[in-house]
């Protein structure tokens, strides 16, 4: 139950074992044909569609190399760990960046990026991470920040490496230029690739500007794509597995996926509520994938995990960063539905029950349970 | 039979079945440690090895933009597509790249290397492709060229991706500093990860001289590699499948694996030339990995195999860039024994006649099979 990798079906695993292929073949072409459409149905967009070997990062790395040159002035949003790194990555570039702050737990409003663009001139891009793996805290304007971007003639990029497939993120009505997700996450497929979404208008400055790379160039795989290729020897079992998993998500139906993950966030908010533990994130923001929770006075975060782990097999991840030892997240994603959020819910109202804090499990449980009623019978 | 991704034992593929695992936990570290031990062992390295997501073009990627910067002299070989494919990438971060070149199908002498050293000053590196995987033409001086490198104090650098695992390459004994390997090649894993041994004195350097990347900064590798992870989530299934091939490799012998190469490269060439056929190469300089052959007059090289693969299921890759139509190529790689050099040289044999070229078949397979008869048990 960790915030990625994530729980992967056994359907997706045994999808890896397709006999491996030529990669420059009519196979391998039918194959990744296949996979695109998938793709592009679940980004809602009629856009270019690049899939990476490669983690999160090479994807976020990809958004920044492919577009930022040196020189450039960037907004960046940044509200935790992972806009850290990306506000560094862009910096490396040699990019001016415009932090649009806000404490960690909450993240900057609307109205905090419409001053920026207000106040900055010749912006190049607005960066936002929509979803903060270290503090569970959601962006819920993505919409309106994509047309103040486009209104501003600046490209507007998406880290949504933790949320993409957990939350509605249809890019081309959202005007997102570039949005970047990862395999191992909320679409439960194993770790090692990474896609990212392109705007007509990213893919002409991309192809008019194509960067000094290689690896991560994506002009390359543009032009590769026009045969149904990569221009690089692709982790060929990962495809097998990534496309099966996004069948699945097609076949559920995207809106029944996100519904589920919100309804599993609300058991686990609401559960762990009853049970008397705060979250960190301001609720307004909550995320719907990343459920992070502070630990209650006295409660040791390495023996909690360690607890969990050895008496029920469920492993959470800790505090990140400034918040080690502080916090526990749980990633609701991907394959998660009641079973996950009921046994998870349990073992750690069991655990910190033995540890010496009187969490209320019965009407935790009571309350998780009657909130998961709403989901569909085939996530129950 | 294409020179990769080339065939996956089933024992290996079912290693990536291996449940998903949390990347920053002491199982992972466990297997990380692992996969270390027996990597540092083929390398034949007491230096580190990276495992990198991503393909065999990373890797190299890697080797440049850690080691190169904007100004730099390098010497770079230059005798097929992947030679200069390696010139523009070491180019296109601002080093000037002094060729050594050769005709496609030779390969440039030690002693132009050695006069290349005499001649330049101040050189960064040498970069040298051990096999081409365009040409099938091999290098067979690497030893030497990690001297003269190391007396010029120029980094040596080896893009073995398509002979690593099927030629010796001690990369301690040669002074090579930076050895890039794919996963797909002679090492018989699925495609997506690839491997760098470097020694200290790169090391060394690049710790001390980090470069602007994230991705495929080796540095921050060598951090997490303290602690047995790495520094972006891996792709698992593949690091698992790696790990088994890698055991299959020791358990056979590597003396005995590079054997098994040069024998089945030896019953190709023989088998071939017996037929009828002319290698690309120079024999001096085959390559005992990647096996290029010229099409007698007259045979249409699409028809050729498309008839391989419709009737005897045998995929062969055709020739590279300006050889299109010219040659074809046979990956001799990994897994390779006496059952595939037959089975591929029947199906060449017997398609050949088909289309009108009168192949010597039958003594082509009989000096085959006699040559194939000094395998050791265990490959036959």
């Amino acid at each position: 139950m960790t915030p990625g990798p994530t729980n992967v079906s056994s359907e997706v695993m045994h999808a890896m074992l397709h006999p491996i292929i030529n990669h420059r073949s009519p196979a391998f072409a039918a194959a990744m044909e296949g996979l695109m459409i998938k793709a592009k149905n679940i980004f809602q967009t009629n856009g270019e569609v690049v899939v990476l070997t490669s983690s999160g990062t090479g994807a976020v790395e990809a958004s920044i190399t492919n577009i930022l040159r040196d020189g450039d002035s960037v907004l960046v949003t940044a509200f935790g760990e992972f806009g850290e790194r990306l506000a560094e990555q862009i910096q490396d570039v040699g990019a001016t960046v415009i932090r649009i702050e806000s404490e960690y737990g909450n993240t900057p409003t609307i109205d905090d990026v419409r001053r920026a663009f207000e106040q900055n001139e010749n912006l190049k891009a607005l960066y936002v991470v929509s979803n903060e793996t270290s503090t569970g805290a959601s962006i819920r304007w993505l919409k309106e920040a994509g047309d103040l971007a486009s209104n501003a003639g600046a490209f507007f990029v998406v880290d949504a490496i933790s949320n993409f497939g957990g939350d509605s993120m249809p890019v081309d009505e959202y005007k997102i230029d570039i949005c970047c997700a990862g395999s191992q996450k909320c679409l439960a497929s194993p770790p090692g690739l990474s896609m990212l979404s392109i705007s007509e208008k990213a893919r002409k400055f991309i192809v008019d500007n194509p960067p000094k790379r290689h690896y991560l160039n994506l002009q390359r795989y543009f032009k590769y794509a026009e045969k149904n290729e990569t221009p690089f020897t692709p982790a060929l079992p990962l495809y097998f597995a990534l496309d099966r998993s996004l069948e699945i998500i097609l076949a559920e139906g995207i809106d029944r996926v996100i519904e589920r993950h919100a309804i599993c966030a609300n058991a686990f908010y609401s559960g762990l509520g009853e049970m008397g533990l705060n979250m960190f994130a301001k609720p307004e923001v909550r995320s719907n994938t990343v459920i992070a929770m502070n630990y209650p006075e006295g409660i040791d975060d390495k023996e909690f995990r360690a607890r969990l782990d050895a008496n029920y097999g469920v492993i959470l991840a800790g505090g990140f960063g400034r918040y080690l030892g502080k916090l526990f997240r749980i990633g609701s994603m991907g394959t998660v539905g009641r079973y996950h959020v009921i046994v998870t819910l349990t073992a750690i109202g069991m655990t910190l029950k033995k540890m010496g804090f009187e969490a209320n499990l019965d009407d935790a449980l009571s309350l998780s349970s009657s909130i998961l009623s709403k989901l569909s019978t085939s996530a129950r």
